[in-house]
């Protein structure tokens, strides 16, 4: 790519001012020799890998609030306590359960095939014999939008919608609305049941599940995702002819609620008064794969780093590991924290929950007071080819809820060109997890953890990002 | 690859004799200049990419002897007439059919979770509601030879046979035997039934089925492909115990022998007496997918190429394309059409059943009196970049036949690497289509035909390879 000068001199005001704008160089940023000790370290780490390898392939499968998702908790209890983790425990809360049916999807005419789906979170079912309706189809979500009330009434809804690889993720927000509230839309203009282009970057035949959303007074109908390469294939035949029939069984059900929770470990500091740094990823998969990427690899790599403090000097602040419950139908495990935790105070938040590749980027979100540990961490990560972004950090649907009570942020942005790929099918398993990239992430984590567990400065509350 | 000095002398030798082993250079080889024309107009089809978007769009899977496989036939019929060949004609045969039931795999102990698994063409049934039983492991094919008669008596037998990509390939013979055979012998054993890791080049979540052997008087036992992902998730839990117990549900069912056929359509050549040159793929697919690759591209590659001819002056021989049906239960199309028309004369038989990727090497096997006809192929194919291989040709199920009666052939090898990833899955879809490299196949198909079509020299039987 071809930079134009003033594009280029804006990325070099925001990412260098000091040697851009000034004559004489900047101060040099001071950062513990320890720090780059432990980062080079935790590039030999195991720790992680070992975590993703036993939770995926002794586990499996850890759907929310079911008895998977308790073995899963047990099996955690057990490894943190083997690692040596302090104060290891549960909390529990309930929540409603979602559980998948059956699901089939048939061309009646004009070419009879089959078509390969599955049920989106939370969605409403046919009758056990499923529904015969005619396919109407919108390439875009705006097409949906764009339906008249009432025009899809005793009809199949199609939204293709094509999302697009991007490094940051960003496709997933902009291409996610025909997953998050098309059904919720197209319930609203009286669509039978509404299939989906999956919410992925590939073409290949999985399709990719996640949750949807409906309004308060909407009756979910069925909704469903069909896999990439089956959402071509229809699109395909609306180049020959609108007149489309699918035969569509799904039979999810609502259960009665049930207990999830969130397991806790942590490495003691020195200082209580100093406040508590919260990180985690979520322990709990939707049903399809062993949840190697999402998020095995998020509760591995923020546990493997602790690990490395855990085993060196005594951190002024306390560390707490949280391997939240049921991420997936809606953060309960996140919200469940922060409500019982409301009172206490913590230094930082942070999630892993993108995948195991690199960590290309990192941002923070510091009151005044502690901005300079900015400073420190854009010296400690360079080396691992991490640069400082212009963002706000605050992301992160378990840890979301602790941004909302002012807790500080630092986001580690992993690189999610591949992510999306697999991201909520079948093919999310460990053979997905990259040793080495791993390693990177346990390696940044590691020395964002020393360095903001042993900053000297003191801080309370931060303005949240976008608040 | 550093290459050593004696090997890359043992190439010369074989690949370019004349100029590596004497003092003056050779005489060159002639070859009518329409070829290159030809040839290069070739590169610009849109035939092949239209017949494989339209039969995998249109019709979809087309199990052999089932009614999709009919409706293929006549989506063939129409087509060829469309295109303009000659003798439009449909030749059928009976033969039995199997059709896939439920299939469904769970370890019971000692992590449970399912698995992802594919019966294997005339697989035998567990009863509806499946069987219980615990799993040897056999990390090779060649392990399960070793397993002592009666020693699987109740059990059901696991063969984790890890197959290669080649390039030419060779990898599927190499691996294959594990799933053309291991059931048989598993069955020979006493096995309950046998899951095998699938034969293929992936490390994804789809598994691929075809078609398994008994021997006469053996009675099938359930047989299944895992995904090669869940065969590596179970080759992981017995890294931990040797106690593994599987739930498995497979219900396939043989059903009456039904009509299968080939479709048949025809470039009139001006001399009878010269030999008719027989080429095409296979019109009927697995179940799992469209057969884009495997093999809509065959039939639409041959296709493609006699309609460049059958859009140029008339040529020497007759060549008659053949859509075989039946290819993936055992070969019944090209048995059947071999019977039909032992008493012919055949100047040439060549088939494509190995995807859409670029042609990069090709054998002969010709009669003295027409080996010249391999000196002017090498040099008509060498600007697509394919090389002549010191093989001998007559590979294919399809032709296989007519090499048995003496028939002469030619191979154009595609490059394998990527087809063993897609084979026999549900990934077998048009996307996996290489437009350009479609085209540098019908090049190639293009050049070769007009070559053999239009030879002066006259030839009757060949030595089949190996006979």
């Amino acid at each position: 790519m071809r930079i134009a000068p003033l594009a280029l001199a804006g990325i070099a005001a925001v990412a260098v001012p000091a040697i851009a704008q000034r004559a004489a160089p900047p101060a040099p940023v001071k950062v513990d020799p320890a720090v780059a000790k432990a980062r080079d370290a935790a590039l030999k780490d195991d720790v992680a890998y070992d975590i993703v390898e036993g939770l995926t392939t002794e586990v499996g499968q850890r759907l929310a609030a079911t008895e998977a998702e308790a073995r899963a908790r047990a099996w955690a209890v057990v490894k943190l306590k083997a690692l040596g983790f302090k104060n290891v425990h549960i909390e529990t809360y309930m929540m409603p359960v979602w559980v998948r049916g059956e699901e089939k999807a048939e061309i009646v005419g004009p070419y009879p095939q089959k078509l390969v789906l599955a049920a989106l979170g939370r969605s409403g079912a046919t009758p056990p014999e499923g529904i015969t309706a005619p396919v109407v189809y919108f390439p875009t979500f705006n097409d949906l939008l764009a339906a008249p009330d009432g025009s899809l009434t005793g009809k199949i809804a199609f939204v293709s919608n094509q999302m697009k690889a991007a490094q940051d993720g960003s496709g997933y927000g902009a291409y996610g609305a025909a997953r998050f509230v098309g059904p919720n839309i197209a319930a609203k203009k009286g669509a039978a049941a509404i299939i989906i282009r999956s919410i992925g970057s590939d073409h290949g035949r999985w399709p990719h599940t996640g949750g949807t959303n409906w309004a308060p007074g909407v009756t979910p109908i069925p909704a469903a995702a069909l896999s990439v390469a089956d959402a071509e294939q229809l699109e395909r035949i609306f180049t020959r002819t609108d007149k489309v029939t699918l035969h569509l069984t799904l039979t999810p059900r609502t259960l009665p609620d049930a207990e999830s929770g969130n397991v806790i470990g942590e490495v003691p500091g020195t200082d209580p008064k100093a406040g508590t740094i919260v990180i985690g990823g979520h322990l709990d998969s939707w049903d399809l794969a062993t949840g190697a990427i999402d998020d095995g690899a998020g509760v591995a790599i923020t546990t493997a780093a602790a690990k490395w403090l855990l085993d060196g000097p005594r951190p002024r602040r306390t560390i707490r590991i949280v391997w939240f419950g049921a991420e997936e139908p809606g953060g309960f495990g996140g919200e469940a924290y922060a409500k019982a935790h409301a009172t206490e105070k913590f230094a930082l938040a942070a999630e892993s929950d993108f995948g195991a590749d690199n960590v290309w980027r990192f941002s923070t979100n510091f009151p005044d007071s502690a901005k300079a540990i900015g400073d420190r961490l854009g010296v400690a990560l360079a080396p691992l080819g991490i640069v400082r972004s212009r963002e706000v950090a605050g992301d992160g649907t378990d840890v979301g809820p602790l941004f909302k009570l002012g807790t500080a942020a630092v986001d580690l942005n992993q690189n999610g060109i591949r992510y999306f790929d697999w991201h909520h099918t079948p093919e999310d398993t460990l053979d997905k997890i990259d040793i080495e990239q791993m390693r990177q992430n346990v390696a940044a984590w590691t020395a964002m953890l020393w360095i903001v567990a042993n900053a000297p400065e003191d801080w309370d509350r931060t303005t949240p990002k976008g608040g």
